[in-house]
């Protein structure tokens, strides 16, 4: 489903037309996460066409994440709806080195910014829940667990210290699929990781915007020094095999 | 579908397996836009499923935006696939006016830096094209012509001059929705659009990052006056009525 398209039916097929009308109806109404739709019997009667059409429409509707069933419960609308975790295609994108480095390319442009703005506006609330996700990335580095939705977390969490409703939709998709193209190849250098996230942490607790600023651009280097040495691995790999 | 899932199973529906199947066959098979899927029967029996199955699948991929059926020809992969225009959900926020702040101060962040990326890098096909997307943007505020689609693929195009990938997935969603809050509201401010358009555009065109990111900071903040006075004029209007 198109974003400005969904007061426009042209061209669309019946079912595609009728699944725009309930996302019209989700907003028109104000039905908010975990709200339960109207059943399949009265959709079909109120939008005027078969029942078939309503469920055609109401899959659609939960592959574009808007939408899920719980069975046994009825269809109710999802917590972020029209949120996706692959907005971007990563997963389509072939040359995995250049999307990673593009990616933290964008990552310095957006990302020591945000860490000042976190420094600015964080709540004592905001800063708490930081300072647990900082403790819990370094005891699983020190424990050597995989700690890459954590850390992600823990980035997210910066970006609503920033009061930005839309910034913490951006953050999770640029720094995931960079941790994950990092993950799958080395283990991360992790004495940096929990250097760096503690100067981000204290510049955010004592609302310190340069601090936090800092902090994230060294954070940001580490990595992509990392990349370098993780891309010149790879090469090195491929002349002598 | 979702990003990291994409080889995970569990808990999916039949149909939900099988479309990640074929979207790996996409990934795999390195399938490119506009490539031809194997028919129906095909599909069916290299995936031993059922035909009906293979249908549904299908449809998910295209509601995703991985597919797309060309009437009479077939089923082919989509310009960019997996790229989808509303990732964020903004059909379903109901404060605009705090979505299109929040943009906005997103857009402070990113398109500054942006403009200098694209003054560092742009190639003289790229200034050529921002050149005659500056000019198209200004005949149509001379003849007062919508032109809120034109100003984002020149913003767009700006992005591409970074020759970051990823970039120009971010700026058209970012600035669209800003352009639709205003252009609903009221008609823009077009000398300063005229204006600041100019100074990127000469900023790009002669490799002057600082003159471009200046440009695109008084663009901005032109905006941003705009929607301030936009809230203004609306909340007086609630006040008096």
């Amino acid at each position: 489903m198109k974003f400005d398209t969904i007061n426009e039916n042209a061209g669309k097929s019946l079912t595609e037309q009728i699944a725009t009308k309930i996302s019209q109806m989700i907003i028109d109404k104000h039905l908010i996460a975990g709200e339960k739709l109207p059943n399949e019997f009265e959709l079909a009667s109120h939008l005027e066409v078969g029942r078939g059409t309503v469920r055609e429409a109401i899959k659609l509707l939960i592959s574009s994440n808007i939408l899920e069933i719980q069975r046994g419960k009825g269809t109710f609308v999802v917590n972020h709806p029209g949120v996706v975790e692959d907005p971007w295609g990563f997963a389509f994108v072939e040359d995995k080195y250049k999307l990673a480095q593009d990616l933290l390319e964008l990552r310095f442009i957006v990302e020591p910014e945000v860490a000042a703005l976190a420094a600015e506006k964080a709540t004592p609330e905001n800063i708490e829940l930081l300072r647990s996700l900082c403790s819990e990335v370094e005891d699983m580095i020190r424990h050597d667990i995989p700690h890459s939705e954590k850390d992600v977390a823990f980035h997210k969490c910066i970006a609503s210290c920033t009061q930005n409703q839309m910034i913490p939709n951006l953050i999770p998709i640029i720094s995931h699929s960079i941790n994950t193209f990092i993950e799958v190849t080395h283990s991360s250098l992790s004495e940096e990781t929990i250097e760096t996230h503690r100067i981000i942490m204290d510049g955010i607790e004592h609302h310190d915007a340069a601090k936090a600023k800092e902090g994230m651009i060294k954070h940001l280097t580490y990595n992509r020094e990392r990349m370098k040495k993780i891309f010149q691995e790879s090469h090195k790999d491929s002349f002598s095999s």
